[in-house]
């Protein structure tokens, strides 16, 4: 969770941006944010305690009050160094005291409050009992847009962390795949990724043959096969800010099938991206892609949503899936990655970050997509 | 979350501690367990998701019913081949759809539930929303002993991993310390573990001069110098269980109030160590180590808890700590690691592994207590 190397805000835009989530928390008729470690926590205060364990630690951000951490006393001087620590009040407890009685004293009694997703069932229970007339929400049911349109600085961020597994592409390509295993691989892939830049790899999956019909097949012994289809789907942070990107190669020559169904994942890819402009629906991302699958027959192998927001962190909203009605706006960043997975045969996922832009949709991944043959 | 290398278990293994849960939440009057991704689920199934996600994955455990395992379906094939499967019954949910529905109709409307406390907050408030009727308690609060007692298997496994990280802990003291680094002693404490056999490197703590003063500061660019105490901390998990040990040493011969306080924190810390023995409170191994402190006057510089449990993760029930009063019983594991924190001079811990025993307490981390002078 320390996400590495930290990005480059100050504790001005990190006050900036609990200003803004302030305004936006009682613009939906929020008592106040309760944010836990993870990348909420990163994204408003640039802090991520060295591990995330039973002892509470939230930021409280409720409007008229000054944003106050609330923080176990022997993790305080590092969060006094965190950078956005400048703007906040910290609130230590020593092991022994109740922490939820800590946080209570900051809060509405009879609030309705949004927080974190990741923030532990554990604590949400204390703070329900500590206060039973205050009731809560998910960040991502309550306030789901908060994180997901970025500014320029973060914009950047993302490019250079698309360039870079890009990058990491170009020279993975050029290795051999025949007669070595997913896991040999997918080391190749984790050392490309932290030579172009990466300081966290969060993800390697190398999934040949059989195994790529599996969507979140990881990386294994099996050996990959002349023949073989093979999905690479990797990502991690830079600078404080994600990538994530899928390219599917080949071990020689491709059969007609294999080809073909290439093509139908790269023309959904494509019709998913061509969607992306202001004011479309997320969901019309999805149907744009799944469209084109299911015309060609393969719907029934299109198993999961066109794409998930990335940030901070690499799955966060806006998600690209039927029934998402909430529009695209400039400055969002997501995934657009459809595939189809043929149970004990082969899988195909191609995978780009896609920026809406005042016009329509800006790649951060520009990889071939053509079926690429390696040795 | 993986854990690197499985835990040598069996699905029979892990369908007996499956039995022995659903038995014990009966007992405490729960109408089941919700069992989330992480320790509780690795330690009930032997199954890690790739990535813990805003997909619902949850383990059902009620009374008279199968286990069964909520989980999306583009991570059922995973699941499916953890070796707690063939012991559960996988009931997938597709994008899109509502998986709270899903785990709702596996469950009594108005029952009472133990959720497992690093269950995300969202997805507690699913389930609270989809059943209204039900209420539920963090796992540490309803069932704080389910994982606590180790059985022979695991003693056996969690004295691998002490053993280990006592040779990484043996090899690092014979290495150069002054003019260097704490990241550079870091990244070698890292890869002694490895070398000793760890799958996983959790955390190396390496805190010289005032950092030591912070009990959570990780690692740095501060140069370690002639003169610094430092304090090291380090653990990960071997054969999927962990290790945890603490060791402070000395570059070059420290003065006589440096010697005192190690002096202290090596008798409390062996004091701690001889109140431990079945029957005894867990809040008395932290009187007994805290009252040497007190004594010899640091009592405030010793900011934290004595001691937590350690199994499949590294903080978990029990906790050596004031208010505590279950007993410790046969097959317990916990850390016992009283500390003194002097703010801007220096800090020293010492820290053990300990098990109960049928008549007192054993040791699984064993090297040397008194202060290492090093290079």
């Amino acid at each position: 969770m320390t996400g590495g190397t930290p990005a480059p805000f100050t504790a001005d835009d990190y006050r900036a941006r609990m200003e803004r989530a302030v305004r936006a928390a009682a613009d939906a008729g929020l008592a106040g944010l309760l944010v836990a470690p993870g990348p909420d926590l990163v994204w408003l205060t640039g802090y991520a305690p060295t591990a995330v364990t039973e002892r509470l630690t939230l930021l409280v951000l409720t409007p008229g009050q000054d944003p106050a951490l609330v923080v176990p006393a022997l993790e305080a001087p590092d969060a006094a160094r965190a950078p956005g620590a400048p703007a906040l009040t910290l609130r230590d407890w020593t092991d022994g005291k109740d922490p939820y009685a800590v946080a209570a004293a900051l809060l509405d009694g009879s609030g309705r409050f949004g927080i974190s997703d990741n923030a532990w069932a554990m604590h949400l229970l204390g703070l329900q009992r500590a206060l039973p007339g205050t009731c809560y929400a998910s960040l991502t049911d309550a306030l789901p847009m908060l994180r997901a349109v970025k500014d320029p600085a973060e914009l950047e961020l993302l490019a250079a962390a698309g360039a870079a597994a890009d990058a990491a592409f170009e020279d993975l390509r050029a290795l051999p795949f025949r007669g070595r295993r997913e896991s040999e691989v997918a080391a190749d892939l984790d050392g490309l990724l932290r030579a172009h830049g990466h300081s966290v790899v969060d993800f390697t999956i190398v999934a040949s043959g059989p195994n790529g019909a599996d969507p979140h097949h990881e990386a294994g012994d099996r050996v990959i096969e002349d023949g073989d289809m093979v999905v690479l789907d990797f990502g991690g942070l830079l600078g404080g800010y994600g990538s994530d990107t899928s390219r599917t190669v080949h071990v020689g020559e491709p059969t007609a099938e294999e080809r073909r169904v290439h093509d139908v994942v790269r023309a959904a890819q494509e019709a998913g991206f061509r969607a992306v402009r202001p004011g479309a629906a997320c969901q019309d991302v999805d149907r744009a892609a799944r469209a084109v699958i299911e015309e060609a027959g393969y719907g029934a192998y299109f198993i999961h949503r066109t794409g998930h927001g990335i940030g901070v962190t690499t799955h966060e909203p806006p998600y690209m899936i039927e029934g998402e009605e909430r529009p695209l706006v400039p400055g969002m960043c997501f995934s657009v990655e459809p595939g189809i997975y043929l149970p004990g045969r082969f899988g195909v996922r191609i995978e780009d970050i896609v920026t809406v832009t005042e016009d329509g949709g800006g790649r951060l991944n520009d990889t071939v997509r053509e079926l690429v043959v390696v040795d």
